[in-house]
This record gives structure tokens, sequence and C-alpha cells, in this order.
């Protein structure tokens, strides 16, 4: 153990355990994590080469292999609550995708959803035994969030009782769906559906892809990987083009619509059917936040506890460079935002929980808040992680570059969490659409309920005033009155954004019109007001936290949290008049009194994150703080040092010399 | 050619070429790049599949073969103008590092400048002619940007007039050096070096490190890569550990300092010889950095141009992407800061040879400035454009992240240079610290000059004030104005930065400490004095341009920066008291007039960089527009997609079956 870091976890002022238990969600929670950890990693089928040094068909391979071997195992131990599985999975493939995601995540769930008995009958079985592997294949070349825009054609023939599939265009081709393009032999394909003539908008089919005894493509499907992309090597993204392929009508998933063999078209009873899902993934991506800047920051703050650097002090040793205040106000802050967004994603799952217990009962009233709240709460903590993780490479320094960091792929990884499952700022527009409502609703007298309760306040419709004329609000050192001033910011940008719109439709051709040329205030808004959701949420969590030591750390952080997003942000808060210049310059000063409070419980509180080497996978990040030697041996086993000599010296430069 | 964007480029309101000379730094540039281009690309020796369908062995092969080829030619045509060289190489690599770069860009010409006459007899036309084949072994695991702690000895054996080299530590071993892995016979190995019992700094030495017939690694030498990194796939990063490996003291490099054949150590006669270089290869990161984002804007707003999605108004065709405000907002302003970084890359490359004649005359009075200077827009530069990457990447949707749009290719290539050439947050620092002693010196009485002459003015000193009892000095719509708005807050943070130091003095236990407790402030400071500098940069640079066409757009995009970095910084503003809150709604509003000014010149904006496709090499960014065509053809050629059933299948997926 590097005497460094032992030193670190000597000065911790909490009980690391009762943190842990806190993030897992309670202490038989974490025996049962650790217990699944325990059972992947020490198993001799899961162990492999860093991937980093394989090609990407060796890497698919790989991963193939692993995915088949977890099926077994999973069966074989029983494993079989959804939570369980994804731990499972994610110590198989340590937090990386895989090719049979969606045949688990999305083909076996939708078939569970929405196939009539008689589907469930013919389809289930043989995908839960692998003979069918599927994928969930909607995006297409030219159309990803904006899915009515979707090309695919579905035309029904009562003459054969058979659906003919088409790609019409180019961009109609099905693109980047995981496990099209190699692994699939079906593939649920979302379609418009045209049957008497008439297009009936968005439907899915089972549509086999590949034949089940060769593997080889059936006629009319042109089936492949879409080739490298930035991370993701593990996976066959695929395309998919479908040239007047025929599926019996009953492929058709029909529990809720229908095409009856004449070709009547019947509606399903309820559009917001589906609607669960897209909300569910959306709030499961807050936690992915939560974790994949969490283990940057377990990576950045243990290597800059054994990094010495630089001199402070003439003639005195290279202090660690976690002693420098530039680099704490690099990592602390994202620490505090790791913990906020590990607390938002508790409240998110289990708020989605108890929603979905009224959607299953028809009763959808909190879902447009649940859909606003998780859209924008996807958005804002994606994009916060996703620049998090790279301020968190770079203050490694040159080693943050190497692989062996793990950092370059820990961001490759995460970074399509800001595009996929609704880009970004289409999901910022959305929650700004139900805000602007909402404010609409409050102006109209509505009482509001829920998180947008605080358009109801009069401060929420602040008129202009002078700095001096208004009382300052916010006392910087109280977070209950933080959580006040992120309110009324939102409040106030909310207003302002639906000002402008009110004055824009003066001169635009359109509502549309008008709100587009609007867009940065609404995403502005909706950025406040999820920056509010969460200051307020990481404040809520401390009153649950009886342990005193721990209350306290977390106190701590929660008042960096708040503070750094009032400084990154300060004009918005002058402007509202929440703040005054004079507070501007406490809070700097407060700022870093607040990082060196941390300074000693930095390693302690990413220690609590509870990240196994294993699956860390970063010589810098390692537990045992011993980083150079390790690095050193990772680098041997690079496959440019198989040879001592590479080939192309005797190809190409030894050549040469006789020609200069 | 795509409609929408031939559509684009008829209604530019400027003639491109006058833009692209202006960029080039004159019509002949513009045509001799042009001519070295179309020499490389039409070369069937340069042509290559795309490097990301290959294996790391076989691209590191691929630049092997492209140099050695690269070498020859450039003889061929007697190209031997270091900028023309520049050029031709990164025509052949597309602007990717690779395995000669060191040779060629450190070792060359560090042989030049630093041998005795005897060994420049000796070793320059080996290396001309790469019998050596060298690197530039100068950071090691432990040790980057502070020199300084490098801790490689070389100690003098008088008694065989030998230096003996070491790797004492493991963190002493050389790492990351380019060429060094698997390439380069020699290296120039930075070391302590000892004689006579005492310590005397570090120096260069050219140390053997491969047999010059075999090319195996000689004895004492433990040489090899890395390992995979983050992007710069191509060149063979190694590390050298040294066991007692013996050179002749012949060498040492001895232009300057000396060992005697006794081991008498004559000092060199000024320690500012080697100081210029680093400024160079500062003041290069510059451009590099308008170089990157010019490329990432040029591809996301082709596509951009040509990619629809979504419904603005129901009923109506998909609307280009580039008539979202949102999408305007995150690329235009990208765009003026691409073009502000190219003209200050001008300013910097033209201002480092007014001064190197200087300093080849032995004056180095504008040095300091310079080196000050170059730190801080090296690091300035390079954060905003590595974080613009991305932005633009994502801009892109999913088709960002495939490798064949090449921004993940540039992003990678880029973000080194966040930290190489000097960590830019130590960049940061430096350059404050000059900012610190010159605002001193300043309050002392002395008369600054040239870029921190704002220093002297008594503004400068700004006390507390409330915002209602100073004049507003901006004028939102006047770029004068605005310059004058951003050299006030630099100078208002300068001396935030001093005062609050001074502060710390009465606290801290030293200089040292008080330093380190005001970091925040101090790159605080920097930043906005590099701001304050590019705004001063490209709004001087407006007042050359004769062309009224190309001066009213390059001025809306001057406008456009500036008022977009106060509404970033809007609370620095505020707080120097040079903004009123009003004013922010205005800026708010005059941003999203610019937006849509600038919007019929967008295409012909990124035009006017003049990337040929084969430079680019992004489906996305392609001039004709025809994107999915393409990108469909690229896919295809998929390594993936070299077999139709990948063997896992068969060794994986199919004997699954039998055992569910």
């Amino acid at each position: 153990m590097n005497p460094d870091i032992s030193r670190e976890r000597e000065n911790a002022s909490f009980n690391l355990e009762i943190l842990t238990n806190i993030l897992d969600g309670g202490a038989e929670k974490t025996r049962r994590r650790r217990e699944i950890e325990s059972l992947v990693i020490s198993d001799p089928d899961f162990q492999h080469e860093d991937l980093n040094f394989l090609s990407r068909s060796e890497r698919y391979d790989a991963a193939v292999r692993k995915s088949a071997q977890m099926i077994l195992k999973l069966r074989e131990y029983g494993i079989s609550d959804p939570e369980e599985i994804y731990s499972y999975k994610s110590c198989v493939h340590r937090g990386r995708p895989e090719p049979l995601d969606l045949h688990l995540g999305m083909f076996l769930p939708t078939l569970l959803n929405q196939s009539s008995p008689a589907q469930l009958e013919a389809f289930f079985m043989p995908a839960w035994n692998l003979e069918i592997i599927g994928t969930y294949a909607q995006t297409e070349m030219g159309h990803g969030t904006h899915i009515r825009g979707l090309e695919t054609t579905a035309t029904y023939d009562p003459s054969t009782q058979e659906f003919v599939l088409n790609s019409p265009t180019i961009s109609s081709i099905k693109w980047w769906p995981g496990g099209l393009g190699k692994t699939s032999n079906h593939a649920i394909v979302l379609a418009q559906l045209y049957t008497q003539g008439k297009c009936h908008g968005l439907h899915a089919f089972i549509t086999p892809i590949r034949c089940m005894k060769t593997h080889m493509p059936l006629p009319g499907v042109v089936v492949g990987d879409i080739g490298p992309k930035f991370g993701f090597d593990e996976v066959d993204n695929g395309y998919l083009k479908l040239e007047n392929v025929r599926i019996p009508r009953e492929n058709m998933l029909m529990k809720y619509a229908k095409v009856e063999p004449d070709g009547t078209y019947v509606k399903p009873p309820s559009d917001k059917l589906t609607y669960g899902t897209m909300v569910f993934i959306r709030s499961m991506i807050v936690g992915e936040s939560a974790r994949a800047l969490s283990k940057s920051c377990t990576i950045a703050i243990r290597y800059s506890a054994v990094r010495h650097q630089s001199e402070l002090r003439p003639g005195e040793p290279e202090p660690q460079i976690l002693d420098y205040q530039a680099q704490q106000y690099k990592l602390f802050p994202l620490l505090a935002t790791a913990y906020a967004f590990h607390f938002v994603g508790q409240y998110m799952s289990k708020t989605y929980h108890r929603i979905s217990g009224d959607i299953n009962q028809g009763d959808f009233s909190e879902l447009p808040e649940l859909h606003a709240l998780s859209a924008g709460l996807k958005a804002f903590t994606t994009w916060v992680a996703n620049a998090g993780i790279e301020v968190c490479r770079m203050s490694c320094g040159g080693h943050g570059y190497s692989r062996c960091s793990s950092l370059p792929d820990i961001y490759v990884t995460f970074t399509p969490t800001c595009t996929y499952e609704g880009e970004n700022t289409v999901m910022m527009l959305q929650t700004a659409r139900y805000l602007v409502k909402s404010y609409k609703q409050a102006r109209a007298g509505q009482q509001l309920t829920g998180i947008v309760s605080y358009l109801n306040e009069p401060q929420s419709r602040i008129q202009p005033h002078s700095v001096s004329s208004r009382p300052t609000v916010v006392n910087i050192n109280d977070l209950a009155s933080l959580v006040e001033a992120y309110k009324f910011r939102a409040a106030k940008l909310v207003e302002m954004a639906a000002k402008n719109l009110q004055a824009e439709l003066q001169h635009s051709k359109s509502n549309e019109d008008a709100w587009n040329n609007n867009s940065i205030d609404l995403v502005r808004a909706s950025d406040a007001h999820c920056h509010y959701v969460v200051v307020k949420l990481f404040a809520a969590k401390l009153s649950e936290i009886g342990d005193t030591a721990v209350h306290s750390v977390l106190s701590t952080l929660a008042l960096l949290y708040a503070l750094h997003g009032v400084a990154l942000s300060s004009g918005d808060f002058l402007q509202a008049g929440l703040l005054t210049v004079p507070q501007l310059a406490q809070i700097s000063q407060r700022l870093k009194g607040l990082l060196s409070e941390l300074r000693p419980n930095a390693v302690a509180l990413v220690d609590a994150f509870d990240y196994r080497d294993e699956m860390l996978n970063s010589t810098l990040g390692r537990y045992d703080g011993n980083v150079y030697e390790h690095m050193f041996e990772w680098a041997k086993r690079s496959p440019l040092n198989h040879t001592e000599v590479h080939e192309s010296h005797h190809k190409y430069l030894k050549p040469l010399r006789s020609k200069l």
C-alpha cells in the first residue's frame, strides 16, 4: 500500500461503511452487491486481457463469449431480479455495453409487454432460450429522437395476409441499433403501418432477418455493422435495409393495436401505454451520470493523492497534487456533483416505481410531470457528467490520456447518453414546454402541485427591481437559503422565457416560430429548473441522515455544490436580485474554505463509492496507490511490444537509408 | 451536389476567395498551399484505407510507410521551407501525428541548435539521412511540465571519459516521447548531470538505444511502446529505462555547457537560450486550436445544412437543423471563435518571428511578455477549442459518434494539446505570475508597455462602487466599447487576485502558500486577460480588411464572439460595474439577432476555411453534402462486414441453444 494513500485514509472523519450503505440504499443492498461482484470477479470464465489490447473483431468476440457465459450462469445461480441481473451484467462487462443488451433490455421486455397471448406463446420461449436473438430497430439514418419522422413502411397485403416491409429511401435504413449488425436473427422493426390505403403511424413488427440455421441474412435483408465508433467497440451497432421483406400478419405486435385478416385497422385503447418505458430509461440514465462521474472522481482523486509534483516551497519535497488549490477546484465540485447525482438518481428511481404502480392501474395523472422531470434531468446530468469526466481525465496530466487510466474508456462509454434516448437539447425543450405551460396555468389562477408548485408563488413573477431596493434573500452559509435562491432563479428564468415568448408572438408568423426564436431562453429556463431540483434533492437527502459525521461531510459537499453553481452562474443570481456584488467576493472566499475543509476527507469520500479495482480497471485509480509499477507492467503487455523489432522497420525504414 | 447545400452557397453575401486569402495570409500562400495539397492528394503512394478500419499495429505500419515515402518525396521535390514541409506532412498524414514527428521536429533541430561543430559533423548527416532516427526523451513517468524534477542521471566517469546513464527509480523511466517505442535508434535524453560529485542540473545527451544493424535494444536499454492511448494510434509513444548505459563524453550536447575530459563543468553563457523553442511551440498550438475548431465547425455546419429533422410547423417539410435557434447557438459562437483564434494564431506567429530576430541578437527584452502571452493563450485557446470540438460532435446527433464523421478523431488528436508543452493550469498560473508582477510594477509607479499597459490606467484600480453610481461603459453594439469592457474586466480581476494575494500573506506561512491559496483567482485573472487579448486582436484584424462584404460578415462574427463571452461571464461584468442588469436582457436579444444575421452566410464561412474533403475525411462534412449515401458505403467496408457471419456465432451463440 502506498503510504500517502494510507495516510489519507487514516485522516477520514467519518465511517466509510455508513456512507456506502447510504449510497447503495441500505446495508443489505451493499452486502448483496458485493456478493454478486465477488461471484463474477472470482469466476475464471470472465477473466480476460485488457480489451484495449485487442482488435475490434476480437473485442466483439470476447464480449459475445462473456455474454453467452453470463446467460448460462444467471440461470444456474437463479438470479432473476432485474436489478441483480443488471449488477451481474455490469460486472461481467465492467460497465461496458455488450452485444446482447438490446435482446435482454428491449426485445424480451417488448415481447412481454406488447404481444398478444398467441404471440407470447410463439415467440417468448425461443427468445428466452436464445434461439431467437432479437434487437429493437427504431432509429434510422435520417431520424432518431423525432420518431414520427421514421420512414420504414409495413404495408399489409390481405391477399397473402402478410406485411411487406420496405426501406424506401437511403435515409430510412435502420441505423445504430445494438446487436443488429452481426448478433441478432430477429428485429422488432418500427415501421409506418399502411393498410387499406391508409397510414396508421408507427407500429412494431417482429421481423426475422437471418436464417435460424445458417445465420445468413434472409432474402431482401441487407444487414451489417455500421463501422467503428467513438467507443462501443464490443457492440455491433448495425444497419438494416429491407427490400420487400414479407412477414406473416401475426408478426405485428398486437396486444393493443391490431390489423384484422381483411386489413381492417383497430386502434389501441390509449397512446400513453408505451410512454412509461421512455421515462424509466431516462430516469436510469441519471444514475449512470452519477456512476460515470463517481468512477472518474475516484480515479482522479486517488491518483492526485499519490502523485507528487512541482514545488510549493523551495527545498521542500514535492507536494501531493491534491494539495494544490487549482486541483481541488477542479475535482471537489465534481465530487460533490457525483454525490448530488447519486441522490437524484435514487429519487428518480423511487419516484418511477411509485408512479408506475399508478400507471398500471390506468392512472396517468403524475406522468406528465415525471416525463418532464426525467427528460430535463437526463439532459442536465449527462451534460454535466460528460464534461466532468474530461476534467477528471485532464486533471491526471499525461497519464490520463493512456488507456490504462480507464478515463478515456469511461468517457467514450458514457458520452452517447447525451444523445440517445432523446437528444439533450430536445429534452431540455420538452421540459421547457412543461414549465411554460405550468407558468401559464399559474398565471391563470390554477394552483400547481408537485415540483413546479414554486411557479405559484408571487415571487416568481418578479418585476425588474434595482438591486438596492430588494432585500437580499441569500445567506451564503445556509443551504436552505441557497435552495430558495435556486428556486427564485428558476422562477425568474421561466418567467423571462414565457414573457419573451409572448412578446415574440407579436412579430412571429406562428407559435412554432416564436418557440424556435426563444429556444435559448427556454433551454436556460429548463437548466435552471433542473439545477434547482438537484440542489433541493441534495438538501432533502441530508435530513434523512442520522450519523453526525457523515451528515457533516455531506453537508459540506452540498454547500460546495450549491455555492459553486451560484459562482458559475453568478450573472443569473445578480440579475434576479438574489445576490449582491459584495456577496460574490464572499462566495469566492467561502469556496476556498470549503475546498480546505473537504481536503482531508477527499480520498475517503471516493472510497465510499466502493468501486473494486476490477471494476475501475484503472492503474491510476488503484486502491493501493501503486500506480507507476502497474503502469509499467501494463505497458509491457502492449501488442506493439510482442516483438522487439516491428516489421515496419525492415519494410520501410531500413530500405530508406540506401535511397537517401 | 445536395440541393440544400448549393442553395446555401448561392446565398452567401461575400466573395469566398478573398476571405480564404485573408486566412492563409495572402493569395500567393493560398495558391501554394493548394499546390502542395494537390501534390499529396493525387499521389498514389499516399492513398490508404480509412485508418479506423485497421488494428493499432497496422496503423503504425501504414504511418511508417507514408513517413518514409514522404522523406523521399520532400527531397525529390526540393521542398525545404519549414512551413511548406509542415503543410506537406499534414497532408500526408491528414493532420495526425506520425512516428517521425520528433525526429524531424525535435531531434534534428536540437542537434542543429545545441551541437558543437564536431558533434554536428558526427551526428547531423547520419540523422538527416535517417541512419540515425532520433527522438527527444524528456518527460518521465513521474515528471512532465515540472522539468526540474526529472530524475534520470548522467554521471561522468573521467576514467573512461564516458557518461553513465541511469533510471534510478520507476518514476524516472522516460515515458511518452513519440517515436521512442519502436522507431528510433537514438534519443536525446534529458538527464541530471553529475560530475566531480556535484549535480549541475538538466543537460541533453545523445544516447544510442538500438543497434544500427539489427535495431535490437542495446545492452542496458529497456525500451518499448507505452500502450494504447486516447488517439495517437499511429505513434509509438515509448518508455526508456536506462541501466548503466555508457556513452562517450562527446555525446553530451556541448554548444553551450561543457564537461571537460577531466570532468570540469563549464556553465552555459545564458540560460535563456532554450527558452525560445518553448515559446515557439506554444504559439504554434494557438494555430492548432484554430484549425481543430474550424474543421469541426465545417463538419457540423455543413451537416446541419443538409440534415432535416423534426417539425417546426405542423404539416410542413422538416426544416434544416441549421434553422433551429438552439443549433445556431451551439455552432455560430464556435465559428466566431474559430475565426478569432485564426487571427490570434497569425498574430502570435508574426510576433514570434519579429522577436526571434532580436533574440538571436541577444536582446531578450520582449521575451518575458511573449512567454507569458504564449503560455496563457496556449491554455486559453486549447481549452476552448477542446470543449468546442465536442459541442460540434454532439450537435451532429448520433452520427457524430461514428468514426466516419471524423469528429472523434479530431478530438482525440487535439485534446493532448491541453496537457503537453505545458499543462494548461500551470500555464495559466505562469501568465498570472507575469500579470501580478506587472500590476505591482504599475502600482509602484513604473510605466508598463506592451499588452499589459492597461494595468497602468487608473481605472484598473477600481474601488468597489455600487452599480448605480458609476457610468455604464459598455455600448453593446460597439465592438470598440466591448474591447474596453474586456480590458477593464481583466484589470479588475488582476487587481482582485493581487489584493487577495496581499491579504492572504497576512495569514499564510509563506509567499508560496499565499500563491497556492489564491490559485482560483489567479487562473481567473489570466483567463480574463487572454479573453481580452483575443477580443482585441479580432477587432484589430477588422481594420486591416478592405473588402466591404468580408468586413461586414467578420464584424458580425467579432460582435457575436464578444457578446457571447460577456453573456457567459456576465457575473464578472456586473461585478466590475461594466454592465447593468437591464443590459443583460438586451444582450440576450442582440445575440439572437446576430445568429439570424449570420445564418445565410454560415456555410460560406466554413467553406472559406478551404478544407478539402480528403483533409476533412468526414462523411458528414462532405463538400457535396451527399452524406447518407457515403455513410452507407463507408459502413459496408467495416472489417466486421468482411464475413457475413462472425465466427463468434458458431463458437458461442449456436452452442448456447442446446444448453438452455
